[in-house]
């Protein structure tokens, strides 16, 4: 077997067999394969896709290239949540804790990276004393007692997702359907999970900008995750406004605690952790979906939830007080963002929402920046309602006042204020199983 | 500028700026571009193709990547015939004495290469003596006193085809037409001539298997030649069959031998040889094309130009008894190959011709290869031709007897015989300008 044929046969829109995508990605990782053999072969499989059974047999490659997570001392049914990625995304503080409250287990092992925020560790470490580093046995004793554990990630699952990643990047093949598809996937394989909820995010703040986008890459990536012996659902949500009020870490977590602790808060929130937290508890066989949605929104609205929460921060050194008391919060310097006329808010251009935010200090440009906990946004006036000019719009939070200017800029080229009421889509968009 | 951006946007579909592909090309020389990227580059020019201009520009920074010839000594006009490559193709021992007979310069700087057979320098060297490897000064001497001089390349000219070519034929690259053509460009616009004639062949011998191919194949190299400001013109000719009745190296020049001391031989060699090199004068302005032709045909057949081949081998060592009686040149060992059927030749697999010389070890596989000049095929019947049962269609010449069997095996599949005669093209199809 030579790579110079195999990409050929795939740059000449042939099906390769599964022994041919095994050898590249063996090869490549083993160092046989050169990097400017990869590139090639991955600008070929953006030019001709793969079929579903490659795209199985890639991901699984990706998956295979190292350990996997071992938590066989978890008892019970492991599910866990995946987004594709959004702005102001939150769901994982209220999911987490609310599914473990209905009954089944989050072992959650999260990211850092890259992003307009922080990851879920980041805006988890904004609770002073919060430890997301913990051994893995520490980790599934909380999971046991507390049902819910959220850490980071020691060990590098999937190193051939990194390696493929860092060349995709610099060579034009980030945005191929079956690349992402295998990417995404191959990581969830490599967990402990027994069930995958993913979340698809569809819109102009996301990199699925058109619905029928979000369908196949959900397609794909539930085709993969069941061929490979997990069962797997995907959820299609909006993303053509950030989610829910607030983008950046303590606000976000702020957001988090009190629809946590009120069963209430933001609607498209609460609907889609709802959802989720449903289609989790689902997987595990706790009735049907209109059941779970029940089961979910009761352990929501009855504090259930706030307390699994609560006893997970308390068991991972955060301190509570800031909890019980979200003031204590530092949220930093503050300055209003304003209409400039009347109208109705028409369009949001979600990606600038995120943008402001990073400008602000809520998010890494490299992976030695250094995030600042208590920057983000506020958003009080949303995609379709009306204001007046003069109103608050959304109100900028930073340490470092020198950064409004920037992100005040950014925010009023992506808020789009007419006479004419947006076209508002629910949150949820469909469901692919 | 970064590379990624420009991969994207040819991997998009768009024209790339002059700049853009300078900064590719001197990026990629320089170093600041890595292989990798260089070669995702590739497949989207594989896949997207380059317009003319484009093509232009990529052609002038392959050219200006190294040196250039410098032949300011030379008085006259300068002509060159450069062929895409075919099995037998010996033009260049009629053509460059002929050309220099009607009174143009023929500085001819050849390689060697890897092929069926040796290149034009290794076939040069199968007369005793030759010398391939002169100073310029010395070359540029013989020119102006003989009027042609071929020699083997000393310098590097156009390193970027080189560097880039490598990497081509390791990413499944090679068959891109914007790539095969400013590959073949560069290097011929980094040589001294004022014209150029190239020889575009179509057929089962030929990269270009149809006939369009080579028609827009010959357009593109047409066009880059007349932008860099050199008078550039296409002939078009078939391939389907190897051209001429040998195959090898000492075969092939004792057969442009004879063509040159009686001015006859094989029809479609020496049309073929009366083409291009009445093209080439004609590029020198020595009258409409078809004066030129007569030229050339005048000079053939009163030994003009043989003439000037031999005082070329004279001038450069050559032992010139073996022009003078060329039963001197050993061929080896023979063997015949046989008709295993009565009927016409219908096909012949010209590519596999190539192949069972290169089996008697005419040519090389590698670099290090060590050609047996003595090696080849000698065709007795063509295609077309009638047979009967056990009638020699080739004799085999070879200095090692175990290869026989080996050839005979690839010309037996090589070789069609049926009811049905073949249809026959000319050797010249077309004219390009």
């Amino acid at each position: 077997m030579r790579m110079c044929d195999i990409i050929k046969k795939k740059r000449n829109g042939f099906e390769l067999t599964d022994d041919e995508i095994k050898y590249a990605i063996s090869g490549y990782m083993g160092g046989s394969i050169p990097d400017y053999q990869m590139s090639a072969f991955l600008l070929a499989v953006y030019y001709q896709g793969m079929s579903t059974r490659e795209t199985v047999t890639l991901t699984r490659c990706i998956e295979n290239s190292g350990d996997h997570v071992n938590l066989k001392d978890v008892k019970g049914y492991k599910a866990d949540k995946h987004s594709t990625g959004g702005v102001g995304d939150k769901t994982t503080f209220v999911v987490a804790p609310l599914a473990a409250a209905c009954g089944i287990k989050v072992a959650k092992i999260s990211g850092r990276g890259l992003g307009h925020t922080g990851g879920t560790v980041d805006k988890l470490e904004s609770i002073p004393g919060y430890q997301t580093s913990l051994s893995i046995d520490r980790f599934q004793e909380i999971v046991n007692k507390v049902g819910v554990s959220v850490i980071g990630q020691s060990q590098e699952l999937a190193p051939a997702d990194k390696k493929i990643y860092a060349l995709r990047d610099v060579t034009a093949t980030v945005d191929s359907l079956p690349l992402i598809a295998s990417s995404i996937m191959g990581k969830k394989l490599a967990a402990a999970d027994d069930g995958i909820v993913l979340e698809v995010t569809v819109g102009n703040g996301s990199f699925n900008k058109k619905i029928d986008d979000g369908i196949t890459l959900a397609r794909v990536m539930v085709d993969i995750g069941n061929a490979a012996g997990k069962k797997t659902v995907a959820v299609l949500t909006d993303m053509n406004q950030p989610l829910g009020y607030t983008i950046g870490n303590s606000i976000e977590v702020i957001e988090a605690i009190n629809v946590l602790k009120t069963g209430k808060g933001n609607e498209r929130l609460v609907d889609l952790s709802i959802e989720l937290t449903a289609n989790m508890i689902n997987l595990a066989g706790m009735g049907t979906l209109e059941e779970c949605r029940e089961i979910a929104r009761k352990n929501l609205e009855n504090g259930s939830a706030y307390k699994k929460f609560y006893e997970m921060v308390k068991e991972q050194g955060g301190d509570v007080r800031y909890l019980e008391d979200t003031s204590l919060f530092d949220l930093g310097e503050t300055k209003e963002f304003v209409a400039n006329k009347s109208g109705y808010i028409s369009y949001v251009n979600t990606e600038g929402y995120g943008l402001a935010s990073l400008y602000l200090g809520a998010g890494r440009n490299k992976i030695e920046d250094k995030i600042d906990f208590s920057a983000g946004i506020k958003i009080v006036k949303s995609l379709g309602e009306y204001v007046e000019k003069g109103d608050t719009i959304a109100v900028m939070h930073t340490s470092d006042k020198s950064k409004f200017e920037q992100a005040e800029k950014k925010l009023a080229e992506s808020t789009t204020i007419s006479k004419d009421k947006a076209e508002l889509r629910k949150v949820v968009l469909g469901r692919i199983e």
